[in-house]
């Protein structure tokens, strides 16, 4: 006998009160279509009449499989549901479902709202009554409702029943501070089942405040609950929600969840996760979290030498899940914790063997580097080619001579500020000197010095051009490091060719043009290795 | 009645195990330092012998009060513990206490050391009663203990109840893949203490696979365990270990665990918690995560409207702890989600005000300069700026005509290659116009274009060069994002004077040089506002 298990996203309302993150309605309906992907049950889009983003949503979502939700509160004292114009704005959004929040917890009610008890049931008993009335689902997101129960168990408890007893699908039971322990949820959602409120028609929303909203949201599936709200990311106000992206694996691979649930979402989604959580960090611009649960780059990395080797005999007994499940992969890292057997196994991933004496000298010489400021663990294709190079296998394609960049910024004919960044690049190609100058012009503007370098270095490489002509600067990041007793700045670039493949290259220097010039170089010295250069 | 729990941080050896994280020895003494500031019970130090790092760290500990514990594993098969040259090298380090971690899973057993279960408990044993022979707490880590207990509960048990008998002071309960639901662990260690095995000497190790380590760590806890093991940051391999930065505050602040349990970590040094972990983000180079609960920069920020303007009301409300308790505060950050009220709150911050009308336009500005990748959640000195612009308050310090750097890098006469980069500026001060030139040679090597340009700019400003030469530039952070159709760059540097005052500005332009041309601006004029200039 397996249960339901409904999963309701907030990544497009609740998300989007994450710091630094503000969505167009252009990515709320990419987003929306990621969502729809997974197999997603409520897409939750936004508060239609709160922001004109959500408005502009509302007036043309996607298309999804998913019931799509609009956000609001439930109506103000004083006038009906039908004339409070908040409410009617969410209304007017169109959307088969609606989701609204309202108080449950006698203080809120009292000093924020500043009404009587008696009055907040009316309004959540008549607004949702109102919602079921226009023919929606409705449901009711109970805000601070752990809290609430705390401090006046009955009265919470009467808020969740007006609003089921007025037509209500769902009551989300919503620990808005996020303060709540994962075994006093269990125990409230046990409790409230005890007293007669059935279980599938109760959600749980939790927030990370103390790093357990996975846990409390799974103790209320435990004591019953059977719709879960959260985000992809674990995107969130302060800490942020339930991480959507940690739960939905949970639920589909881990036992007891596995044998005893079922979500709407397919095995074969799964594979999906990974590339789903790495296209909402691109529209944020976000790094991705190395360490995430499940879909992070370092979530089945193996870096302990004793580990690495045991793993390659049975990964079952060494990963609680298998990478491939959720789109990822096992990496072994290259660092100078690792031992030869790490070493050789990252090697043979890049076609390329050595004696142990060859390895040693390579791990030396990863660790110095690593001393001065390189990191190889997230700059792959910059390993390789330093492997390559220690193996005697790393041709010379070409030879830098000299570089020059320059950035003036100054005012034009036209009494306006411009910039104009210019770079010579002096290379040496099968014995012959070519000599290249690019400015920095992109859609008529000025993109600055790497782009003017990189345009330079790569106009001219004789017989190589047609290998890098698909390359193409995809990220770039910069940190200033405490390389010794000076700042070192660390430059990371990537790279993706036509065929889809991306690659990480890594340079260091006290001057940044030069650790991106770095980079740079081995970004193209590692594609010329890619396309059969080095074979 | 209130019973000790015991923390054991384990940052410096399994924390070490993190993809791209490397500790120098001396690295290691200063992290040692923080934790005994704090208050931790044992501090796991590494494991002598098996890097030089760690070797040369137990060379010369930190002087702590907590007890310092070395790291290794059970003795090989087929020799007795004195002879046993990896345990030997690990108890030559000297430390009062020491962990040795040993297999408890039967399939572990019999594949990885490829000997029989017999064989494993005569290591155990011997091991651990070598240790007690020498005077040193034993500590046993039963590794890979939850999924070992699933296979065979009765050959795990045992594995634990022979360290016991044997003299260890504590047996830790690995989760050594991290795959274990909290659920589980409670009830495997109610367990374990139902069949007669102390609670107050079992430890508990999880880590975050499923984003669980916490709230495993607690489960432990509610049935018995005395003993947590975890990183500051929640350091460690793949997903990373139970996180300390997050446990302690809980087990100090929240119910149950303020009640009923102490800690050595004394109320008064919680506060401190919040350096301590950007200490650790300093000493890796790591971005500060803004969303880890309780010290994260988000943690206590309220960017929800709503919600910004209630918490001014009762912040007991809205926050499950006081953000003062972990050394943090409370934010109201900008952005345009947020309302007019959020707004005032964080002018009136800066010492600012101004009326509905000009709030407004300021908003319209901030969500305008955000679409074009601006961000004033993490740059309020430019934020400041801005609206002291927009209110008329924001003196015309000098003016910048015009400016040009350039970056070389070419061969000098011995043959070696350099780089030389150079700037010039040219300002109006007070009517005057002032043309400045610097190179950017910082102990003898070239420190790039941005520093040359910062050079320039701070080496004339006329009457307000007194007041902006203990300037420093900390950090420097660049992001590729996509702005409309084109990729624009981000720069968010950070300044800290001679008062300890930090502050972080923001510039964005297709071109890095101009992008971090107008952050050094915004940083020189905010500076010279705080300095008394706009009053």
């Amino acid at each position: 006998m397996t249960d339901r298990i409904h999963l309701f996203d907030t990544t497009l309302r609740d998300g989007q009160q994450t710091q630094g993150v503000q969505f167009s309605a252009a990515e709320k309906r990419e987003i929306a279509t990621l969502l729809d992907t997974l197999g997603i049950d409520h897409i939750e889009g936004g508060w239609p009449g709160a922001n004109p983003t959500d408005s502009e949503f509302f007036d043309a979502p996607s298309k999804t499989r998913a019931t799509l939700v609009a956000f609001g509160m439930t109506k103000r004292t004083g006038r009906s549901a039908a004339n409070d114009d908040t409410l009617a704005a969410v209304l007017n959004a169109g959307t088969p479902s609606v989701c609204l929040v309202g108080k449950t917890h006698v203080k809120h009610v009292a000093q924020a709202l500043g009404i009587t008890n008696e009055e907040n049931l009316d309004n959540i008993r008549e607004s949702i009554a109102h919602l079921v009335a226009q023919g929606r689902e409705a449901i009711f997101d109970a805000e601070h409702f752990f809290d609430g129960h705390a401090l006046d168990p009955a009265y919470a408890r009467a808020c969740v029943e007006t609003a089921l007893e007025a037509g209500a699908r769902w009551v989300a039971l919503c620990d808005t501070n996020g303060g709540t322990m994962p075994a006093q949820i269990g125990e409230v959602v046990g409790d409230l089942i005890a007293k007669g409120i059935p279980g599938d028609r109760l959600g749980i929303h939790t927030h990370d405040d103390t790093g357990q909203a996975v846990a409390g949201s799974l103790a209320a599936i435990d004591a019953g609950a059977r719709q879960v709200q959260g985000t992809l990311n674990g995107l969130g106000e302060r800490c942020g929600n339930a991480n959507l992206t940690t739960l939905i694996p949970t639920l589909l691979l881990k036992e007891p969840y596995r044998s005893q649930y079922v979500t709407g979402v397919p095995s074969h989604a799964l594979p999906e996760l990974l590339r789903i959580s790495r296209r909402l960090d691109d529209i944020l611009n976000r790094v991705p979290r190395r360490e995430s649960p499940y879909v992070g780059a370092s979530a089945f990395a193996h870096k302990a030498g004793l580990h690495a080797s045991a793993v390659a005999k049975d990964p079952a007994l060494y990963e609680h899940v298998s990478p491939s499940a959720v789109g990822n992969a096992r990496i072994v890292p290259m660092s100078n914790q690792a031992g030869l057997s790490n070493l050789r196994e990252r090697l043979a991933a890049a076609g390329l063997s050595g004696s142990d004496a060859q390895l040693q000298r390579i791990l030396s010489e990863v660790k110095s580097r690593e001393d001065r400021g390189y990191t190889y663990d997230g700059a792959q294709a910059s390993f390789e080619l330093l492997a390559r190079k220690m193996l005697g296998k790393l041709p010379d394609f070409f030879e830098v001579k000299r570089y020059r960049v320059t950035v003036e910024r100054r005012k034009n004919r036209r009494d306006e500020m411009i910039s104009l960044s210019e770079a010579v690049v002096v290379v040496k190609v099968d014995g012959e000197k070519r000599m290249s100058v690019s400015d920095s012009m992109e859609s008529g503007a000025d993109a600055g010095p790497v782009n003017a370098l990189s345009k330079a270095l790569s106009k001219d490489l004789g017989r190589f051009q047609q290998q890098i002509s698909d390359m193409q600067l995809k990220d770039f990041r910069v940190r200033i490091m405490q390389g010794g007793t000076e700042a070192v700045t660390r430059v990371i670039i990537d790279h993706e060719d036509a065929s889809g493949r991306r690659w990480s290259t890594v340079g260091v220097s006290a001057n940044i043009v030069d650790a991106s010039f770095e980079a740079l170089l081995d970004a193209i010295r590692w594609k010329l290795c890619a396309e059969g250069g080095a074979r």
